[in-house]
């Protein structure tokens, strides 16, 4: 972790400090989401917040700071439940499939973070400077890589067909995320169709059902167990939306 | 077809109307992929597309009428493609392939069009002014639809596994779409890690191994067949990077 200004010991607001931070974050989200890092102003999230600009800037140094804490607070939860379902004992096969639940779980929980992700994208294409090589660095090249031997561990086990991991990933990821990043055209497409509209667990199980029909040797096996873990009630500590505080690493 | 200025009697430029207004149409291409409909400017559309300003204004009237013809030339010519594949005679399988490997082709063949659809998404988010409820209605939709019929027919007929066509129609576009999409991410990706780079020819295959091993009832079947659309050098017109004057449509 770095040592920047926002994990540094808290003052200026004495009575709650863990309080204003996650105000300030929450509604950094918000505006950021909204209105673009450019567009962002720092009035309106420090208004948003109920604190005063000094408190946000002693906390976050700038806007550029407080914008890489909003991407920071999405994806450092997410590589450190990946790495858990990652690492847990049992089948590759049942360990994927959580995995898959989990990172359309993070995305759910904070639909802002899929546009401010987008927005990262359209930067990223255009050319401009972006907060993209840090989070890959630190962040989705690692759980790509893990992702990725986990694959090949089911590959080789024969729990898997014989696919390529490195063009299964992202195609997974592909079906993962692809609800959220169209979420605005899906709301639209709703207003025509209304029976097009599609609920977030039924989604969740049919990506589930997607990636195993997909990805088992023995398909039908693959199929119970995707609708097992789709249906499960997640016990671990994570389940719940990311409180910000908690999101934000160690305490010094 | 709308009566819109832009497919009105050319003149003004008596000796290469088309040629003009395709090199308009592709200058405003690369203009608003790289700087979105808010900071694309007319005069550097004109000055790359080698004509005077009043003539870009007499063909497309203003900068958002020539926004839209900038997806209008997408969307026209995808939607043909596709209703085309659907309506060929065969299996509902075959069909299916084939639509999905026009998907991606026709992506492939301008990744601005992904980037300008993306700065769509990304203002209807913000809730913005978009022309995404026309390209919607007129074309999304029917394609949409025209999709899901033929996995419906497929599922009927038993060659695909009883799937639920509302969530295999967007899961399939997400496979198709996502590297597109995440282009920006893949060129840093690959920067730093050069084995992961994919070959548009590699990850068409993998698209679509992936959605017939995820379709169809008989599994073994689906996946040689998908290997056999993927190395096809289609043959129908449409096959090349579609002419600019083509996907305009109709002559008066």
């Amino acid at each position: 972790m770095s040592t920047h200004s926002s994990t540094e010991p808290r003052r200026g607001s004495r009575r709650q400090p863990d309080a204003s931070r996650k105000a300030i974050l929450t509604a950094a989200l918000a505006e950021f989401a909204r209105e673009g890092l450019a567009g962002a102003r720092v009035d309106s999230i420090a208004d948003a917040a109920g604190v005063n600009k000094a408190l946000l800037y002693y906390y976050f140094h700038d806007k550029e700071t407080l914008y890489g804490a909003t991407l920071e607070n999405f994806f450092a939860p997410l590589h450190q439940r990946v790495m858990e379902v990652c690492d847990r004992p049992g089948s590759a096969g049942g360990r994927f499939l959580h995995y898959a639940r989990e990172h359309f779980d993070s995305i759910a929980a904070s639909p802002h973070h899929a546009r401010i992700f987008m927005g990262e994208l359209m930067s990223a294409s255009r050319g401009g400077k972006t907060h993209l090589d840090r989070i890959l660095t630190k962040y989705m090249l690692p759980i790509g890589m893990r992702v990725l031997a986990l694959l090949q561990e089911g590959v080789e086990s024969g729990e898997f067909r014989p696919v390529d991991p490195a063009q299964f990933v992202p195609t997974a990821i592909g079906s993962i995320v692809h609800y959220f990043l169209t979420a605005p055209l899906r709301q639209r497409f709703v207003k025509l169709m209304p029976m097009a509209e599609l609920s977030l667990e039924d989604r969740r199980a049919a990506v589930l059902d997607f990636i195993a029909a997909a990805l088992f040797a023995d398909r039908a096996a693959g199929i119970k167990l995707a609708a097992k873990i789709a249906g499960e009630t997640t016990s671990h500590p994570q389940d719940t939306k990311p409180a910000l505080s908690r999101t934000k690493g160690k305490r010094k």
